[in-house]
């Protein structure tokens, strides 16, 4: 078609490619979602409808791009793991990570009422992204070793803290306090002061808060209506939600096509 | 809090820095939005209740995002433009693309019904972004005068590509022979085409097509009931919609503190 | 030509491009000049003839890429400023910054026997460098001032302290206690210091030393042998070496050719 | 010390970081060295010469960065190959580049006499550089296998070309015909050819033609002046030059330490 004058300006665009033969983990973050919770009434310190909300809106992204190899989640974040040899969108790094981001987003609103039924949404949220390369099998598994840690760093710490604020007694003033209380603590004087105070063994609170969520595509048995009408079970590849342990190397050994 | 011993492959990250003092144009692209239209029975050539949505949808941006100066849509795509002097996410490229599409996807599944009424959407849409700095004025009105001219000659094709291709005599046997037929004529051999053969004088036509939305911040006076109860007419800043050129002078004369 | 299984490796290769209609300014720095103006026994705070020599160097750069529209040094740095039309190999930054700092780097071994003499230089000198890109006038002519403030500010400072170090009376024990009694004063104090104990009047020292060397293109009449044998005066584009002001709106005001 | 009101545009500057945990290959390439070659008489196809004072300039280098683990040379280029694990100037790009191109450049000045002995050098040359990352072992090894490939390439068809340009029949009326019948042939035919037209055996050539040149570090016995005054056998660490087959499984093997 005609080009007009001001064609020129395409000129200034440039396109910063991912580099080649690396894995690409690309992490979402909620933004303002202190806030979001809090106007949408968020159960504390883990909402179970919000955070699988969270896992199917990262199902949604991993049936979109199938270069996803594995995907892990905790709170409003979530990492995709891209597998060293795609060549996803020419591996530029503005349409994956805003790809990614988009589908995420638009998801969310999406799929809100599945899970969070009658609570309206306020407000379209945002989530941020960015794209990171790593390059070697053990860089990788360290990404996201350093996101499930994350996870129960995190969530040990939000257990105890709104099992404080929320304290029948209102022994503790403010939220103020209670943080200050915590800061100084280590990870076993937690667990004890919920064991001691609340009567809670973190050990045994739900996986999905403790381990965080695992996306990956695998092979499993699925009931079909076959072309008879009857029922037939078939090897299906589907995208699985976990929330087992990713530091170790179980998971790892139990699934070696993830990241080969 | 505690670090693990993961930690270091935060250091693999890095933060592109969009130019100081450059004016910030970032553009978001449908995905797929061929397919997407046809799914959702979108009217052709232009179908008013999903540009509206578009529109809407910058609308949601641009109030979140109030460095924000101006925006351009038109079809599928919207551009905004950041002032030069923002510092936004610190001008991180990654943050500023990836929230500003992630803000829009949202919007466009959250006010989905209020412009597409009963039409069920039938899946998350996504959109694609970039960002382009532009380092002077006459740039940044050229990339916008590029996307307005675009609108222009996009719009006049697909203006007589769907006459052609609905013709109620069904002359033309398939889109392929209209796209063959068109594909050597020029601006002037389209509008006598559409006059002669359709009695459609193309000027005449809503110049929400012709020149696509502008979206600005202007000073309105706006009705609103005071304190006493009593209507009020104050002067309010709100985001304007206009479908005005912005290729001549006039426009820009008209609002010096846009592009200062 | 034939190729190789192995070509694919280019593939990995990214060429980033310094943005268009920017002024580029390339900085390069001389690395470990603290030791190597020893080992070479400059004189200390000035040495001219190490400075001629930088200025000769910054001349063959000049010679070699006409882009360059002014350079400004000081030192052992020098910045060259590219106009903000050029193409120079199609802007790609790796290209213009080894290039720039090549070309310095060896005429630095070529023209030294020219300026020092029977000294002998000892090892191959290595300069680092860099690109900025600065989108206006004003930014281009702040970094220019920049440069030429810290020259001032380095100046004053090290005419004291080696005049302190070398004091004749010894009355300073090391480098250390001069250093100590320097960090806690202000220009004037360093005036005043200079003028009481070494009636010294820092504004009559040399230009060169006090405002650093600039270089740019001008015109001149150059004195030539016509065909006829004879001496003829003839207009020239010839490259200057200046020691002025290039903080103030004089130069600039005469010189409005360098930076339109 | 005191800063200035022009401080501010330092903040222009970015850093780009050459990604962590990959292998870096910096390439330096003679700019107009076919222009170079012929004004200082370089012997056609091959100047020993010339080619030994690159690789003293490529020692040079190595001398001054040793994190380079490995250098390869052929014609007016060289690459060097920084380690994996290197934290040289924190990985950043223009630095690294930067300083090598520069080292390489002075060092080419420096050391002309020893090699060119009486051919005066001209003016000062320019020598271009750029980084590239590369993740694995495959792809670092596949990197110097290019360009080794590209060395038998290049020199089988340059020995052609300037045997039958110097052809003393003057069989050949230019070089441009010379192009002409040799753009056609494959390696075997040109092998064929040098034999049969000028009984050069082309497997028969000096390696450092064929293959190029290999630098790295290894351990070897050195003989050197004792305490007592008297000669004695040292293992020291020292840069080796060969010319040998880098593309096979042997060398590596023989070298494991090269890269790890």
């Amino acid at each position: 078609m005609a080009k007009s004058r001001f064609e020129y300006v395409k000129g200034f665009e440039n396109h910063p490619i991912l580099l080649l033969n690396t894995y690409i983990a690309v992490r979402i973050d909620g933004r303002g979602f202190h806030q979001f919770s809090k106007e949408h009434n968020f159960t504390k310190p883990n909402d179970v409808r919000a955070l699988d909300l969270m896992n199917q809106c990262a199902k949604s992204v991993m049936e979109e791009y199938t270069d996803i190899v594995i995907a892990y989640g905790e709170s409003d974040e979530f990492s995709f793991v891209i597998s060293k040899k795609s060549q996803l969108y020419k591996r530029r790094e503005s349409k994956i990570v805003s790809c990614i981001v988009s589908r995420f987003s638009s998801s969310y609103v999406f799929y809100w009422k599945d899970f969070m039924g009658d609570t309206p949404l306020k407000y379209p949220p945002v989530f941020d992204g960015r794209a990171v390369c790593y390059p070697s099998l053990e860089n990788i598994r360290d990404y996201l070793s350093w996101r499930q840690a994350d996870t129960h760093i995190n969530n040990l710490y939000n257990t105890c803290f709104w099992l404080m604020v929320q304290d029948p007694s209102q022994k503790y003033k403010s939220e103020k306090e209670v943080e200050n209380i915590l800061k100084d603590t280590n990870s076993s004087q937690k667990n004890e002061l919920l064991f001691s105070q609340y009567n809670v063994n973190y050990a045994k609170l739900p996986e999905q808060f403790r381990k965080g969520s695992v996306l990956y595509s695998d092979k499993r048995n699925v009931t079909e209506i076959g072309k008879n009408g009857k029922e037939v079970v078939r090897s299906r590849r589907v995208i699985v939600i976990d929330h087992c342990d990713i530091i170790g190397e179980d998971f790892w050994k139990q699934h070696p096509h993830i990241l080969p």
